[in-house]
């Protein structure tokens, strides 16, 4: 056992930090004020090798380990967390491409998609069904030369600012085994993008529905087999889960920083903040929580780049720990700015609007308990 | 013991519901996102008497009790949280206005003031200050004929557009004990309104700083005797704890509402939310703290009514806990409507953002547990 | 609306309080320690009233309220939470056989179970039913002149030092509707008392399996109408959960009051325990919780009192809240005594390990959250 | 990074895994109930060299680390909480022994402890002195030859029962410096032991007051030099921690595996507790909680081996974070039980009372965040 990060991973660390605090750190309250994608951004991060993190060598990617993504992650997490959860999002997408595509759309995609030229969306989330993906109604029927694609997605990020979809629909019958995966071009005649979502938080990122509306599809843009897209979509979930779980321990590691100098600074009845014992009580419980939540991640994306058998149970578990915990922790840092933290002046509040959304999205927290509580019930394994 | 409204209790309840549920619920989150201040809705409450609420009779308010107040404010609070607590500092004020006011200042401000054709707010918090409020230093100089005052407070809700403010400022030497309150036209000369603060919530009233650069105050603005203001502002605070706690009430009662129809409507894997019974559970347990923190509040008030020997503990408490409580009533029903609370096209994540400030508000909830602290460490006497 | 206790009430409060304090605190650890059953105790409340404190005063009770009672039994409860739980249970019993009892067998009980000379034990549950109590399987088959009863009890308290038996038995069909209760003589022939089962906590109170092999039930001993006897149990139950209720928050007081002198009292780097700002905290919290749980448990015995048509709600609410804050509030003054708090020489884990079995006791607090929920989901009209 | 045991760890948890299940598991209630001091089986241990884990291999100790100590503790835990909880604490003073003790003293002891032939305690906290060690006022005069000591120590684990004693005692001024280490026979003239105290728990070693009355010491018994013992305590104590912590893991996992057994099994309204999704979700958050409390006391281990800057800080968030959600995950298991989970034929409210006190021991939770707070406030650097 070894809990300490490896040279290489110190590095890619700090250069993680280093993009963070100064190329999303002094704009994030203005991406989110005024809704903005930083395009330009996500191709600087791209040049750092950001949006390949875990595509493999030969695809151009840095071909890391999902722990080795989980450290920089949470390092780009503490300059903006809506930024780093779409640049998380791409990473999938892109994985998913390199990982499962044709060599056509490989060439045409994977080399922009690593550098950040070109941006992907995922599409999976339907009205109305929400957490119950097998359930998903947009199909996609057999037609000369490939498919006609019909059905509706929601909640998709960076959807009208991306390039390339990657899109779950049914090819087959009901049920998880009716469902395949494609990589859709963003601007193929028939995609229709509803307005932007006004949402609470992730405003650095537009959110919208999309509409297929007999959109043809190339056989070639079928990503692996027919009726393996759920399948492919639960493997993705689990990166995804520790993923959001790694943006929120980022985040929170920053507001936790933020509020402890604070409390150095501010004055109330003639000391500092951080002269009062309950508040020392309260700072001490979350960084407390706060290095039990980057553990819990850590160990789970070990076992998801170990191939562990209960690896969905562990991502489910850091899923919902460490989203629970990067709330609380960054709700906790905006009470101890008083009412500085609730202005928008202050980081605070955009912190716990940010990470609001990391309980409900890749899987309510609900739906992890679910998860956890059906392996705990079905084997009497313990888990370690 | 008696725990059952009365039937004036009841009818104004029945009104306030009513003038909430159309005059406000329509509008709110329009209000919200345009962060509008209502003046014309404002203007309707007065008609129905909500402008003056604890106002004597003989001065033109409805004479109620702090408690009776709370039953009303509740129900208000369903409607537009922000709206409604901008009346609660509305109705704070006017009464400090009508009870210590000079007859000079009565009469030019009382009548319309009860009939919300003007708008009154209330000037204790000053930068750095905090909830450390006997540490103010704007000064109130004599002066021939009254006073010069100078300095400056922070988050003034209805600043800039309200015709009075009630402003602390300091008389005599340091402590409590030099300090005096005043009622200041708003648009004397000297007064300057700050930007409009970015909040978080509670978007459907300015917030602003206010500095007072050497503004006359006639003598008969002075609100009582000097260095009888801090005494006033302590008096005052019970009082307005009373109201945000019940504000934070009424906001999540109204989101349990919403969360109850939405599990009933909104349907996973096959049935309604409602049918799971985790989520049941969780509903459950909502209720419960809820109902329990509303009789918290009632007893608080009760206590306040009576000029009971603890009234300040009790309304500490009853702050504490249902501002607490409301909070995490509103959080829970956000994360029960999935994707969709996270939307501005719902109102749960407005009850969110709205009812985080309570929590911050009218002395944070570490103070409240100062307070509390205090009173159970120098008196044994047992809290009931 | 009020909130305060009336002339009667203080006075009924005041002698339990000093009862408690005199009769019940200087000995309840020895009962603890040695499992006492402290019959002569338990009949001098007997003398003060408190053994038939809702039994109608034409049967010799003192026909007070559901709210009365609790707060009667909140004061005895800080004296000795075993002893005043066997006490509620007996009241109950007590009740049940004066509402409910043939004219004969009221003859026979009544004056001596209100005196205290005689006691009741309550036989519902079952070895495997928990919680499920229309499913139980005792049966009172038909027989000339009576019944025979057949079947066994778990977990009955008082059983093995009581005079009469109400018992659960089913003399029709199956679910609830063939349910009947009768008043048994706790020596009729057949009756088989199991060992004491040896508990955490209210070691005051011996627990046993009773087993019922071949008893003969006089007919006039069957309680109301033959299939009542699950309604009975229902009813029952509202007022065993206000009691097991009430039982928390007095012991929860008392370890509060303890707590608080102990803080005064104790030194550490110099100073009382007081004086540490994080322990204030604490202590504020724990006298919150408490208060609001007093509130809801009053609340809901009033309720109860009125007929409320929510009234099994309110109860399940009280007694879900109040357990849950009873246990916490009496864990954290053990907490609060370090070292001290751990050993039997302090009355707190002695308090910890009494409370705690009220959070299973009358209803599991998860069947609690079931009634609430299902109430809320079933009607939408709020609970208030 | 790696999160997994290496096969020598996993052979020496499997070696404990069963001497837990096998000569633990059976007997612990009985120890329990009888307040027997298992001597055997801490023999048997120190056969598998459970006695001197962490010994260096040149003194006839396993050498091993501490973090290899406490994976082998945790899989102790599962089987007697006590018995594993008195054998890290004789770990702990055999360690000290064998790295600060004089030639002589060394020869005297060491073989034997680490074979569990001989037993030893440790004597740190004093009456009324508690948390704040630097404070103690046990003597250790200067003497011809040697020392003289006198004083008291309270809460020693073991005393009575064990053949040398640990004792730190001031042979300096005031503060930490004054501070020195003894190893003192158990059975040296003027040592006088108290009676067992009466605990909550912990029931398998006694616990008793040992009073000093003028107790000759040799020179040779001195551990380390004058001054030192105070360091060598504060040493002692992070790995107290880490296995204190590592007694609340093991513990609850064992509780976990109880309770998931038991829902499988037993029945409730015609199904098993398992199908109840409430329970489940239950049952997950105990799981993940725990998982993350192991996480933690690892990677806290790991640092006190590496001798890494900040492990004070760390080995205080897991001692935190592991008892505290050791008591609750065990305390959710008694839940699970019902009735069965209140009484002495299962194991649940034993584990309750024994986890209990890890919450107190080795320095307060309160104490521990104390420490984290000023590490916090102190110093900027992250805490990873």
């Amino acid at each position: 056992m070894n809990f300490e990060l490896n040279q290489e991973q110190q590095a890619f660390a700090e250069t993680a930090r280093q993009f963070a605090m100064q190329q999303m750190v002094p704009f994030a309250a203005e991406w989110d004020r005024n809704h903005t994608f930083p395009l330009e951004t996500l191709r600087q991060a791209g040049e750092l090798g950001f949006c390949g993190l875990y595509t493999p060598e030969q695809d151009g990617g840095l071909g890391l380990s999902r722990l080795d993504a989980s450290i920089i992650f949470e390092q780009l997490a503490m300059g903006c967390t809506t930024t780093t959860a779409m640049l998380t999002i791409h990473n999938m997408a892109t994985w998913m491409i390199a990982r499962w595509g044709q060599s056509s759309v490989k060439q045409r995609w994977v080399e922009e998609l690593v550098s950040g030229e070109k941006l992907a969306s995922y599409c999976l989330t339907e009205p109305g069904a929400g957490s119950d993906a097998a359930s998903l109604k947009t199909t996609a029927r057999a037609h000369p030369g490939g498919y006609i694609l019909n059905g509706s997605k929601v909640f998709i990020s960076g959807a009208g600012s991306t390039d390339v979809l990657v899109v779950m629909a049914r090819t087959g019958g009901e049920g998880p085994g009716g469902i395949s995966a494609f990589a859709v071009p963003a601007d193929a005649t028939g995609i229709l993008y509803g307005k932007p979502e006004d949402k609470m938080g992730w405003n650095a990122q537009p959110t919208r529905m999309i509409t297929f509306d007999n959109v043809e599809l190339d056989s070639s843009w079928l990503l692996g087999e027919e009726g393996e897209g759920f399948k492919m979509a639960m493997q993705g979930l689990d990166g995804g889960r520790i993923n959001i779980a790694t943006c929120s321990v980022g985040t929170a590691q920053q507001a936790l920083n933020t509020a402890r100098q604070y409390m150095q600074e501010r004055q109330q009845f003639g000391k500092p903040l951080a002269a009062f014992q309950a508040l020392q009580f309260k700072l001490a419980d979350m960084a407390t929580e706060l290095v039990a939540a980057r553990q819990l991640v850590r160990l789970a994306a070990s076992k998801l780049d170990n191939g562990d058998a209960d690896k969905t149970a562990y991502c489910a578990m850091a899923k919902r720990f460490a989203t629970d915990v990067g709330f609380t922790v960054c709700n906790e840092a905006l009470q101890l700015h008083g009412g500085y933290g609730y202005i928008r002046e202050y980081p605070l509040e955009r912190h716990v609007r940010d990470v609001r959304v990391h309980q409900i999205l890749e899987g309510t927290n609900e739906i992890m308990r679910v998860i956890i509580g059906r392996r705990l019930i079905a084997d009497e394994r313990e888990i370690l």
